[in-house]
């Protein structure tokens, strides 16, 4: 693996998607800069990339703090240039709509879209004066399409959408990649074996054509990085190829 | 005018389309309860609807308080049953991504969005029990499109957007018409006129044809609510005719 | 009845959508041009407008015949200014696409796609010098999604919304008012009762709240026709409360 | 170069966009068949891909006439396994309603989606039984957007997408790849560099920023082709950094 000098800041580095986004990119030679909420549990994350050959910082982070985004991702790119900032926070839910309470709509806001803002927004202000650099942002189906019991999740990944592709418009002009990535299935990860069929329906109990691997993710993301300027992507749907939409 | 035992709720009654709205309504026979930030401000309107034999309650409201908007919807259909709620609340601002500070980006949200799960939330506890109602929600160019400069608007919008979205699928089969109009142009206020060049081009300045007067949009308001169950629209999306798109 | 001095051409007068909206305008004082494949199956409803009080004139028309459509319109336009224009030629069909002959593809789109565009640009031909008009399209669920099996009908149905947006954007600053209805259920028809288990699913069968009455249809065109030309809707969707989406 | 037992079909291998795919699927190892209404045409093509040791099948193909390319794509498939289809062809034009002639609409159709529906249902004819394929089509901006004067184009493009769609449903469970790609520029040629001005507007007249190489659709196209079948994308929008959207 040859190094490079540069950064891939992953915010909401989990045990998934965004832990396969750190060990791809890592892969490649980036040091990763990782945050989670409960750092310690990027050990084993930490432990594998290593192996590898790769470089990882893993950092507890709140990204729904101001002061410790800004402070994560200055961080990183005193390391090595930013050269990436991935945001991978999610806060799937489902309730009726008078069964979401006040506490429960401005939570899965904050983590799913605030968060998003501060980690974009951070993450501009030190690409600017670069010059170049690249924000992604993970969405869902529930970023287009507000379902019945989504009012909370689907409210916070509408209002995520919207940041990146603001930002995409005024940022693109100054080389600076923005994307979001909407993944339509699930994603086969324990949490989503376990609820699988309350999630997906009975079909997906036994199809493993309708779930999509985190590896698959991440090289989506790597595409996404790979896109010459000439020819950027703003959004790129993903969705395995059993499934149904 | 033929007064009906109904009341329609009005929620960011401002001087330009929620008075109309709250005008229209009272015109057609309904008892409107309007509410502002600043109650006070209500009286021109309040005026003008006595004067013509409606009947309007102006309260004073924070949007953003949830027991604020519970308690002003309850004493509506305290009154007469809450056969409609109506939110308007804009905040309109345009910064640059690095100029757009935390307390904006929240209070925006608080306002445009937050405000508005409030207000459809405590609709639909009313009028479930009813088995009827109408909620509607006012949506801008910004709730289908994050331009650039506008990431704190869109990002609420898009977010109001979904909850109205969410809601009309639960709500629906409930016969609750949820509904989201969209406003593409300028609408013709005071407030439009002194900026519309910044706003909206120069072309603007000087064609009536692209501003949209308030009243055209409380009359779209009236025509999503004479809809049969049968044939309901979730989004109306209307522009003057001058407007380009 | 006020009678008025206009014309509205209903191409695609069928026993159904296009027959109320033929009720619904002559009801309201035009004089209906309603034409049809065949034109004398058009007899039950000329005796039943006619017995009404209303005016209308019963032609056998191609609508895929540039020719026949021209002649059609400025027939109408003779009588009285033709004032509004509805397209509502139909085609809906289900294919594997291995099973969709060449004959079949262009046979729906010269129906549903090319028919629309002749009856859009020759209604333009005659309102653009009136300095007003109404350009009135039937859309469908497959004009927005290209579901499985409906290859040539959506092709045909997202053809026809590009002719409607097309127009829509160059003829509103012209006055004319060209608008795109979307109806996203089955319409109450004898052809959809025959088969609406196979067309919408068993929920269907029992269920009235699922299937729109054409009446609800045509009250949707009258209140396009209605709008004042500060405020336009280009497109307008409309569901049964009870329908899933 | 490692060659693959695979042919690649480029239906519309024009000098521009349709000749640099080819180009780099023979780069990849592909027999690349190549169809173009003037075969004679791809002269210059098949030497530079036999040059750089590729494998390169120049046709005369009107893609229009369903046996012509039933004949072609049976040819390709004979060779080797049809892999991949690509279809290309373009008919951008630009007139008011009123001088949109029923030969442009009928003929642009024929162009930009008929020969697309024959190009893909009998790629899916040879692909279904080989239990894998990928049919990629080229899509615009006026696949999405009907503007003003596009009223041909823009029908074409939309049922063109509209074939895709309902192809990509249908055939993704039996593990073809269907994908189609938007193209939200001026694609660099020596047709758009000579009315670029008029096209574009002046801005682009001086910025290579807003033109997107031939290549650089090429490698979209790449990238689309390897998508693990777990993570695959449906549409694919590019556009060049400086891009106004």
């Amino acid at each position: 693996m040859q190094k490079r000098n540069a950064t891939v800041a992953v915010i909401g580095a989990g045990d998934y998607i965004g832990g396969e986004i750190a060990k791809k990119f890592a892969a490649e030679g980036f040091t990763v800069f990782a945050g989670r909420r409960d750092g310690a549990k990027l050990e084993p994350l930490v432990k594998e990339i290593e192996a590898s050959g790769g470089s990882i910082m893993a950092r507890t982070l709140d990204a729904r703090k101001e002061d410790e985004v800004a402070a994560f991702l200055n961080d990183a790119d005193t390391h090595a240039p930013l050269e990436v900032c991935i945001f991978n926070v999610g806060a799937n839910v489902n309730f009726p709509i008078l069964e979401t309470t006040d506490r429960v709509f401005r939570k899965v806001w904050e983590m799913a879209c605030w968060a998003g803002f501060l980690a974009g927004r951070e993450s501009a202000r030190l690409m600017v004066p670069h010059g170049r650099g690249n924000i992604f942002f993970t969405g869902a189906t529930a970023s287009l399409r507000g379902g019945s019991g989504f009012a909370a999740f689907a409210s916070a990944k509408f209002g995520l959408r919207a940041v990146a592709q603001s930002m995409a418009r005024e940022l693109g002009p100054k080389n600076i990649h923005v994307a979001h990535l909407i993944i339509d299935s699930g994603v086969d990860t324990a949490w989503v074996r376990e609820r699988r069929e309350q999630l997906w329906g009975k079909e997906a109990l036994d199809n493993p054509d309708l779930l999509m691997p985190p590896a698959s993710v991440a090289a989506s993301y790597w595409q996404l990085y790979q896109q010459p300027r000439s020819a950027w992507t703003f959004e790129l749907e993903i969705r395995p190829f059993g499934e149904k939409w």
